[in-house]
């Protein structure tokens, strides 16, 4: 048995999107239609009922995590996503390179948007690892002015604020302990050394002479945030038994599938943007469950054009996505796979963020009940036999393929 | 965005009301049905199925507080109720003024029903806060015979049995601890001490003496019973942000209110009973609106006439609360308003009394995926969109409104 999970990210709507109508509804979407008919309904809510989540949270959940007990923060994720090794009880932190006065007055938070020399002033921050005999201090700069700092050692916490102050024209005050505790402190005043070490590495850094030489704003500091502890999870194979692996594009998602312990695919033309190609992750996906028993495919577009409030990019991307479901279920053995599609959380167009509406959810495969509904959207899922499920889309999914171990005897 | 939350108290019913219909079905609710019909529809379990609520219980699950975390008795509620300053540790109990012979034998649960003195009665009691240095003792008398008790100080606990006998003609034994502990022995010794010390305060009393006079029970002792401790519960400002008012009633929905942080407003002839003027607090919770975000509304009515076994009397109310929601509907803008309407828990005629079954519900608004429902009651809820949800209503209503954080990223 195969089974494969498609996460169209931002999937679902509200009836303000476009003349009354989802976004999903506005679409037409013959395949995903079909895909309904052959299948059980529902609606998921990504957590719960009353929860909006975030994407992180949200996949976790629906991968059978509970959130509350695995999710600390979002470092962890973007530190895996951007191929780093994490080992358990390491802090991570997201970090930008940004622009400081020498009073360490904060000009902007993104170094000018810095595009290009980012790998080279990484290479100055290696020297940061030097600072502490019993901390290691690792920095990764990733896409753009991004990069992921971790802190390895012992008495360390995560529980430390941002030392991002999220507003220019403020002197930075560095990161400060947020419970009363040695470990957080010790944490706050590593971090802190961090930041003015940084400035004093990056400073007159040839990238930055360069830079001002141009106009352009030097990247002379690094601003850590969203610190994060990395906690014991069971891999899927461990817990099912199963080799699994995942076709995504960001980041967190691609930290997400490490996380959870799925081999990461890339796929050409993938670019987590509406220009995407669709088609060609669902062609990686079907060539790998050649080797694998389990796909997880992340597909970003739909999510993005919702926060730019565009409906009718979203529509589009709505029924691009419907052409690569068309792909995928003319390219698998339905006898032998079960299809998952659903969104992490809705993006209605108004609001331009995510929200709490819960987002339908279709399962296919020779092992479903099938319900009446002929439709994928908001309104029909409601008479879905599915029914209403909290997140856990993958142990149903794996339930179908009769790969979960018994409770009980 | 606005948001109302109506509570019809004990809505629910069951096919043996009236005629094989529950009194929701029987009566004739135009409005109502009006609502579900623009809405999404589902079915409430205040708390969970097979928990049989009370109405403190369920309206704090409805409100998003798990009851098994903030609940710890009555008493709290009610001193909130009443108007009193409730903090944080503070031991609250609801109290009834009693009659008792000398050698403390109740004649009386109720002194006889009394209804005017009281307050100079209260008057005399406040002597009893000399009794400790250490330990502030604070009584109010509310209506009737009822009252409520404030212990303030530390070591104490809310683990003490009820003072109350509960029945008449058997002496009364006092408070006792109900777990080995010297913060529960002590505080049922100072419960003790103050029923003692409330009967010599109050027995020669000249609103006792006068009631002698006329042969009139005297309300010669207060009789503490249902302890429970204050714990520090998030405000919905502080959790949502928003600004919230409460038109209710009753001490404890007006507690219930207060303890989530809800301005109180009163309306003209809201009485509680059958004969309130549900159009008045409607007008009442618009008018608040004008300045507030979230308007919640409690009409008791319909719970008391079922607890009197009332089937028609229960029917007529319901048609009464749908002349107030036709108002509602009237007065409210619908491109901004988001309106949920349920009951906090059945209260079935033959029964008298709460019942588990879970109540209809139904939440309208601009933001909601609508469902195929077109009556509000028991039944067509069963089909409804919204599915089966467990309390947290003002969580999922406000999901609506946009007013969530988000959990994650």
């Amino acid at each position: 048995m195969k089974a494969i999970l498609v996460i169209a990210d931002g999937l679902g709507g509200r009836p303000t999107d476009f003349n009354g109508k989802t976004c999903l509804e506005a679409a037409s979407t013959p395949n995903l239609d079909e895909l309904a008919g052959k299948g059980i309904n529902g609606i998921l809510y990504p957590i719960r009922p009353g929860v909006r989540p975030g994407s992180d949270t949200a996949h976790l959940s629906i991968f059978g995590y509970d959130p509350y007990k695995f999710y600390t923060g979002r470092g962890v994720f973007e530190a895996l996503g951007v191929g780093m090794e994490v080992k358990e009880g390491d802090i991570c932190f997201r970090t930008n390179f940004a622009t400081i006065k020498e009073d360490f007055t904060l000009l902007d938070r993104r170094a000018g948007r810095i595009k290009e020399g980012t790998k080279e002033l990484e290479n100055a921050l290696h020297k940061l690892d030097e600072l502490y005999k019993d901390v290691r201090i690792i920095f990764k700069a990733s896409v753009e002015h991004r990069g992921v700092l971790i802190l390895r050692g012992r008495n360390l916490s995560h529980q430390i604020s941002d030392a991002d102050p999220h507003k220019t024209g403020v002197k930075i005050e560095g990161a400060k302990p947020l419970v009363d505790d040695d470990k957080a402190k010790r944490t706050a005043e590593i971090v802190n050394r961090i930041i003015k070490e940084s400035y004093r590495l990056l400073k007159d850094h040839p990238i930055n002479l360069e830079r001002k030489k141009k106009g352009a704003l030097p990247a002379n500091v690094i601003l850590p945030r969203g610190a994060s502890i990395k906690i014991k999870m069971p891999s899927l194979k461990e817990l099912y038994g199963i080799k699994g692996i995942a076709v995504a594009g960001g980041a967190l998602y691609i930290g997400i599938a490490r996380a959870v312990g799925l081999e990461i695919r890339k796929a050409e033309g993938a670019t987590g943007r509406a220009d995407t190609n669709v088609i060609n992750k669902m062609k990686v996906a079907i060539e790998g469950l050649k080797q694998a028993d389990f796909a997880f495919i992340h597909i970003k577009g739909a999510d993005s054009c919702a926060h730019d409030r565009d409906a009718e990019a979203k529509i589009r991307f709505i029924e691009k996505i419907d052409e690569g479901i068309g792909y995928l279920m003319d390219n698998v053995d339905w006898g032998e796979t079960h299809i998952a599609f659903t969104g992490d959380h809705s993006t209605p167009i108004a609001f331009g963020d995510h929200s709490a509406d819960p987002v339908p959810i279709v399962i296919s495969g020779p092992n479903v009940v099938k319900d009446e509904v002929k439709e994928f959207n908001e309104r029909s899922a409601l008479k879905g036999g599915l029914g209403k499920i909290n997140g856990n889309v993958v142990p149903i999914l794996f339930g179908y393929c009769d790969w979960l171990e018994k409770y009980g005897t």
